[in-house]
């Protein structure tokens, strides 16, 4: 009897015999290695995790009340939460700053050198330049292109020709080497990661994919690729990037490292603060990880993560990247407020921004499957090398695409006020003004206009295309900017010509009223804000989270409604295509076996159609009470790929009594034949509160009731679907028994909940990765 | 067999019979009045109105592939939503605008009346007023106070004495007109609402709260209780106005009106629309909702809070209560950025704010229970006549508290460039300036300053106590402004100490690296804002929504990080003395069944230490599948009052194979004898698919599987409490019943988590209130 008593060999009282769960737990902090992790590509049980987290934390209370040092130590585990967002944040807005600086220098490494310091990018090197003009200052001598270096010669059509082959020339360079950099060592470091870190917050275990390697691999492969001039974006990426410092603090703590569940935690305010440094906004970091990003959020996550998002943007500001002490990347200030008639062709950007997320989605998913299914997709280099040599070779002729996506952006969003020498704002004034030349409104457009439209349309319809084929290669590529631009360039070009509309036609009903002659009435950044807004809408459906960040980023409350209307619109037309976003899309492309909040199960089929057995099918694999032996657990292990096996009565009643983990059975027999006497191949396994006083002549019993879940979830087999799903959703449950009247009829496990809800809307339900 | 075949008489087809869940709605569709309704003061079942709901779409789903009507029908009943948040924001929009403008006449009118125009506030009627400059303007003509224009003299003792009279005088009538409508129409109209809300929206019923006639009376005798010049606000009751009016569009649509789960959806989005409107903060009002007072807030309802929180919010704003276009409460601007060392001081606030909550709440709730238990509280309109008759005395002498508390926020918020008239700004100009006065900063303060720290200093007291007897007396009462009065007021003293502490010791080391002479260094205004902060995250423990709102008042990005601070050392400090805040304390204190989403159940008990019966308790009243008799259940029925009773196979084997609710139950058998022949008491009830062949001599047997939940939730008796109060907060459960290895045990209803919570934190369980 002693010598049987359970494997880990220590008396248990009465009631923590009662607790299965507590017993569960103390039992696997103890012998085994591994014992309460899981395996990679493999489901967290949620509930587990946090039955696991409270026993520590019970543990940890109710030692702090012995002694001092217990007391310290306790409070600093009640701490390290806030310690682990203070680090990621200043981790994670380190390296954002580090990021745009070298992003600044590399891009314009593309078109010429520093003299006085190679390492100082164009305006850097202008900087202490004695020029006053905003124009003079940009040409100024320190800066040299690369034909003036080389030749001696900065005009002509010679210096162009090697500049633009130089341009193309850098930008394959830094390309090839972004690709071969995640090739070689870290081939999770492409994509934008945010559908990853989407499934493995929603539960799932993908290793190395925040790991340390891929970290920093990502980091520099992102300067690479951004700096390349491709169409894509650093900021998703950037959200990976700091779901990796997450990822590395936890390992600092065991609260966080050994608990799947509270890990995860921290990775949504990491999510958070990776998007508050990108953009600047950490209220819209904050929302973004809530709606888009995030799976299970309690509140005081919430408040973690805005603590993690304030503390990367601050340090974020005190590196100072874009040079103005501003914490946003696109700062505007408009004089002028909107008027209701606008709204009309605020709704149409809407509509153009849902119409592009659909088609880029629809497009890009075809173009990523038929990567994935043909010869294309074993040729990742030579991809990223052709693609990166076309955009070069059609960007560099057009002003608009030559520069960063960001600064174009930002040019874009500006009114003339604040973009004297640009090409956009080359108004015709009339002789006899009074005002300073940039402060007048209502005039008519110059030719400099006229032919920055033609180029913005170029500009336009070559981004649309090129980002389509850009987005899913094996580099880091965001879709935020390229996405942001395609919006506000169009949204640019309907903003001039509304205000066109409305010089030449002062008369006009709709502009009679709030139009008159000389009045500032048309802002034509603020549209190209909104259009930005809508396209962003249309290919991630982000809602409030969208609206705040383009509020944050531009400093207006009062610009509210316009997003709004467009961020609506956007979604709706969007939504009718296909209800999925870009990263649902990619999720499901690749077959992550993610349960999304979002969708609506509203089918009637019952737990009964869905559980396994299916009708055809063998038994579900059982163990019992009390009559399976060793050898029949070991074979039953080895012939199933099961997680876990029902434990019954008896397999005459069939009476649920638990479940038992595959790993965790697996280690108790293994430890119990090298450690406990008298285990044999034909010792009966028992899983009762005692085992019967057998005679001596039979082989030692093992007891492992200490490895039994003796709460396994259930539900009736009468039980409708949606309600099931609800359930997985809601608990993050692994898998699910079916009972009717108390006898086990089947399991459905999160796999099965995901096959049937692709069966039931018509996909394929083999596309769903094992899990 | 026919006679017998189900209540409603309908034949069924196979899969009908399968759906319990579904054939259950079909069922109570038909023929029984009120089914499916919850009784006052009982708890909803949030995943049987989710099933609902969904049996409902489905419905109209594939009814509106019958016809174009049907498709219009259910085009409408997608959007029907939408219409409802737009009628909700525009309603509370236009409630929060008329209730601005009434209290502005209404307080105004204790000190005068306008000639002009009777019915015009102080401001409106000096508009028109020819006087340019603030102060002159203040004393426009048209204007007169109540002694000037009786007796002829607005100046001296007795005028000073008669509009003292006229003021108390005017205070009484207001209060006793306010406590008056209350008691006599709408008791429920009282308070701020808040602690009732949240209860609501975590499932309970408190049928008439939400109604039209309390939406009324808490309209009207909010604005007179605020105009009384009591220390209350009118945010919270505003929230409670807002959530009225979403009741109220409820009941417009038959998907919100039937079903208490998605009619929760709406309420939530409206007291969204309610913060928004409250402080023009729409971003906030959302966060506020998601964070302080909504239980269940999907993805989809935080889209829709936005909306109509944006109507709400621009319906406001096109009423334009406050006369200055601006959307927000309290607008400011600073224009000097704030320091590092600062940091210090608004620690401090942030540690006076959280013993000024923990403060407020301990007293407050003392004084409540004092008014449940003793004679106290039979006398409503005495005591809030005596407050008011305390408050208008004592307040009139001191100009900051004769005017609104949200004037005086206003003036405490803004920095001296705003307020050239105000005592506060009575700086010393030295003779020899250049600049404009206003605008100097780094001066010494004059006299008026002095006087006006000491007035703050008697304000602050006077606030301090008699805002803990104000809130909670039978008048619609709000905490948020005199909350954020008490800390704008000790804010604004300490910072003009620290800025005169900087005039007087440029050469300190902390100043001297950021306060050099002449520089303007330190933002009383700014101070004020974060005390205020400080304070209300003291008394509300709300922290992002808290920063949010506090930033949209006020628009500015730059000051997160003091208000952040400040906000997060309130918190902690409160919540060292206290978890719960004002709300949740005053929920505690009414016994509401609120199961809070933040408690952390630590405990190691197990279902089987809560679920009924106990220990030495009668056996568990169950029914079994096919021997009782319709006179058992009635007397059954008769003879408990439990609201649903598990049935099973049969005594013996205590296997559960269903749930049925007291009231299906009820109605059921009423319907049975009235309409079903042969139909008498000793009929047995059957809950099997198939009753017997019975010999024609037995009375007809009645079949009642159409009533029975086939999926009731089980869990084991070995299920750890902790999870098994996870599951009764995610799922929303009612009740759930405890089984071993298939047999049932027991049951644990949220009443039985609730009040095992309280036991367990060792507080009276007697308290809660029956659900």
């Amino acid at each position: 009897m002693e010598a049987g008593e359970g494997v880990s060999g220590t008396t248990s009282t009465p009631t923590e015999e009662m607790n299965g769960a507590g017993n569960l737990m103390d039992f696997l902090d103890e012998p085994f290695p591994d014992v309460g992790t899981y395996e990679d590509f493999h489901t967290i049980d949620w509930l587990r995790e946090k039955s696991r987290d409270t026993d520590r934390h019970r543990k940890i209370t109710s030692k702090s009340k012995e002694s001092f040092w217990e007391l310290i130590k306790s409070l600093l585990d009640a701490w390290s939460g806030w310690v682990v967002m203070l680090l990621i944040g200043l981790l994670s807005g380190t390296l954002a700053g580090v990021i745009d600086l070298a992003v600044d220098w590399m891009t314009d490494l593309k078109e010429g050198v520093c003299l006085t310091a190679f390492y100082y990018s164009h305006e850097q090197c202008c900087w202490t330049s004695n020029e006053t003009t905003f124009d003079d200052r940009d040409k100024c001598p320190q800066w040299q292109k690369w034909a003036e270096l080389m030749t001696g010669h900065s005009e002509g059509g010679g210096a162009y020709l090697l500049n633009y082959f130089l341009y193309v020339l850098w930008a394959l360079l830094f390309s090839f080497l972004a690709v071969s950099l995640v090739r070689v060592f870290a081939p999770y470091a492409c994509g934008s990661g945010i559908p990853e870190i989407k499934t493995i917050l929603s539960g799932f275990i993908i290793r190395g994919y925040l790991g340390k390697w891929t970290l920093l691999i990502k980091t520099v492969t992102l300067v690479l690729a951004v700096s390349s001039g491709l169409s894509l974006g650093k900021e998703g990426p950037l959200v990976h990037v700091a779901c990796c410092c997450g990822n590395l603090f936890c390992s600092l703590f065991s609260k966080y490292s050994k608990n799947e569940g509270k890990r995860r935690e921290v990775l949504s305010a990491a999510a958070a603060a990776g998007v508050s440094v990108a953009f600047g906004a950490p209220i819209g970091g904050v929302l973004f990880s809530l709606e888009e990003v995030s799976y299970y959020f309690p509140l005081k996550t919430l408040w973690r993560s805005f603590f993690a998002a304030l503390v990367a943007a601050f340090t974020l500001r005190s590196i100072n990247p874009f040079g103005n002490s501003r914490l946003v990347l696109f700062y505007v200030e408009y004089h002028t407020p909107w008027y209701m008639a606008e709204l009309v062709p605020f709704i149409l950007l809407g509509v153009f921004g849902g119409l592009w997320g659909t088609l880029f989605i629809r497009a890009n998913i075809a173009w990523c499957r038929r990567r994935k299914t043909t010869q294309l997709g074993k040729y990742p280099v030579l991809e990223v090398i052709a693609v990166t040599g076309i955009t070069a070779l059609l960007a560099f002729p057009n002003p608009y695409t030559r520069r960063s996506t960001s600064e174009l952006i930002s040019e874009l969003f500006n009114d003339c006020r604040a973009l004297e020498s640009s090409q956009l704002c080359d108004y015709i004034n009339s002789p006899n003004m009074s005002r300073p030349v940039d402060d007048i409104p209502d005039r008519p457009a110059g030719p400099g206009v006229y032919t920055a439209l033609w180029q913005l349309a170029l500009a336009l319809v070559f981004k649309i295309v090129i980002t389509i084929f850009t987005f899913g290669m094996k580099i880091p590529s965001g879709l935020f900017i390229p996405s942001m631009a395609v919006g506000a360039i169009a949204g640019r070009i309907v903003g001039i010509a509304v205000e066109q509309m409305a010089y030449h036609h002062h008369d006009w009903i709709i502009f009679r009223n709030w139009c008159r002659p000389g009045a500032d009435c048309v802002t034509p950044g603020l549209y190209a804000m909104v259009g930005a807004a809508a396209c962003l809408g249309g290919v991630t459906r982000m809602t409030v989270s969208l609206v705040v960040i383009m509020f944050e980023l531009t400093g207006g409350l009062e610009y509210i409604v316009p997003l709004m209307a467009a961020a609506v619109t956007s979604k709706w037309v969007a939504d009718a295509f296909g209800k999925e976003g870009i990263y649902e899309s990619h999720i499901q492309l690749n077959g992550y076996p993610y349960l999304d909040v979002r969708d609506e199960f509203t089918h009637r089929t019952l737990a009964t159609d869905v559980m396994r057995p299916r009708r055809n099918d063998p038994p579900l694999a059982v163990l019992t009470q009390d009559s399976t032996t060793v050898e029949d657990v070991e074979m039953l292990i080895k012939d199933t790929d099961y997680n876990g096996f029902p434990v019954v009565v008896s397999r005459e009643s069939e009476r649920l009594i638990g479940f038992v983990q595959r790993r965790d059975l697996t280690l108790a027999i293994k430890n119990a034949r090298q450690k406990q006497d008298g285990v044999v191949s034909s010792s009966v396994v028992y899983f009762t509160e005692d085992a019967p006083q057998l005679p001596l002549s039979n082989p030692q019993p093992l007891k492992l009731r200490r490895v039994l879940n003796l709460s396994p979830f259930t539900v009736t087999d009468h039980t409708p679907m949606e309600t099931v799903v609800d359930i997985f959703r809601k608990l993050g449950l692994r898998q699910c028994l079916v009972t009717r009247s108390g006898r086990l009829l089947g399991i459905i496990t999160k796999k099965d909940v995901l096959r049937h809800m692709a069966q039931m809307m018509n996909q394929d339900p083999e596309s769903i990765m094992f899990n």
